[in-house]
């Protein structure tokens, strides 16, 4: 399993991935689910994965090879806009379907892969996507300002009460973090290190890149004071009269 | 969907089920998911029910009508402990599979049903059951003393971090209901009202039974000051250095 989000607020982008895969609860490893396409001046697209691991590789593998096409196959970095791009991952998932899934499915293996891709190119606004196995996909809007794949449950609860288009990048950061606490505590196949990246908007290059890992001592803070804070609050609250 | 959690504490069992049933998007009705059975100075025994209404409620009633019986047929008035109620449930569930899965199957109808069985027999001590659609079933113990079943994930962090065996039942029901608040919050498919029964150990008899309803003034003020601690513990924490 694994936990991703990615959320749009007024100032810029935030996205997560943790880095814990699993093929069966013996089996736990540890890959990057995070991808930044980086063109400064120009554009920053960050791509999360979740779902069946060679399956994900092998759709940001062909992504990288396209960049460095010199033919007119589209790539991350020459399409116009953030729209485009989001097709793009959708068609090479489409492909990757075309190749794979028969086979897959003789080994009863679902095509089972999800990604959330966000960022900016100039000429528009910052944008965050959310494509399918099937290579459609949606996009946040204020309203629904957060998405997230693999194991979503845990966390969502946070960031639904929590999450504000409003806030800055390091509040939303925090909002983020916090919605890992329960995603970890409850499911073990998702776990520590988290990579984080901030990305303000109009600067066309990543604000900042966090691996929060074990023992790091803000996330550990952060989760601590959580924890007791949720129990003092539990606390003070009434009892029913039974 | 629905949400229905069983808790063992030393002191007895606290039990809660929402009533809303979906079958799809536009159609919600309301259904009792809750059902007790009790022979007072002897028995108390509590069924929580998740999953294809039509085979719950079969279920329950083939469990109803051998309550009747004058044969030899073992119900859950006459059954000697907890294993053997939760044995009969599993097999009432495998009746009824050997009777419907077959045509469901034809019609793309999987045979879903869990159930969440607790309660004391006297001459034993109370127990907690999660029975499962093959009528296989596993016991709470004081290392997990909550099951749930349906829509667990959105109260499962809260019951992981504030469920305690010490602690009474009516802050055990307190702990249940505040794991409703993000479960009724970020699933639509789980709604009030909320059946919740406590039993006190050794009374061999329900002790309380509430139904929290829409504007239940309680569980209204608990959402609401749960809500609004949230919001200022987490104001409260600081924020990453980007």
């Amino acid at each position: 399993m694994t936990y991703c989000v990615g959320v749009m607020v007024d100032s810029g982008l935030v996205f997560a991935a943790d880095r814990r895969t699993n093929a069966g609860a013996d089996h736990v490893a540890e890959f990057k689910k995070m991808t930044v396409f980086e063109k400064k001046s120009d554009r920053v697209l960050v791509l999360l994965s979740a779902g069946n691991l060679a399956i994900t590789q092998a759709v940001i593998e062909t992504l990288e090879e396209h960049l460095d096409d010199h033919d007119d196959t589209p790539s991350l970095f020459t399409v116009p806009t953030m729209f485009r791009a989001a097709r793009l991952v959708g068609n090479v998932l489409r492909e990757l379907h075309d190749l794979d899934a028969e086979d897959l499915s003789e080994h009863n293996v679902e095509f089972n892969a999800n990604f959330i891709l966000g960022g900016q190119i100039s000429g528009e606004e910052p944008k965050l996507y959310q494509i399918y196995a099937a290579g459609n996909f949606i996009e946040a809007t204020p309203e629904t300002p957060f998405l997230q794949i693999g194991e979503t449950k845990y966390g969502k609860p946070v960031l639904d009460r929590l999450v504000r288009v409003s806030s800055d990048l390091a509040e939303t950061a925090k909002c983020v973090l916090v919605s890992y606490s329960p995603t970890l505590r409850s499911n073990v196949s998702v776990g520590l290190p988290i990579d984080l990246v901030c990305y303000r908007k109009d600067r066309f290059e990543v604000s900042s890149r966090l691996v929060i890992a074990q023992n790091d001592p803000y996330f550990t803070s952060l989760s601590k004071r959580w924890d007791e804070g949720l129990a003092a609050l539990f606390a003070e609250l009434p009892n029913p009269a039974l």
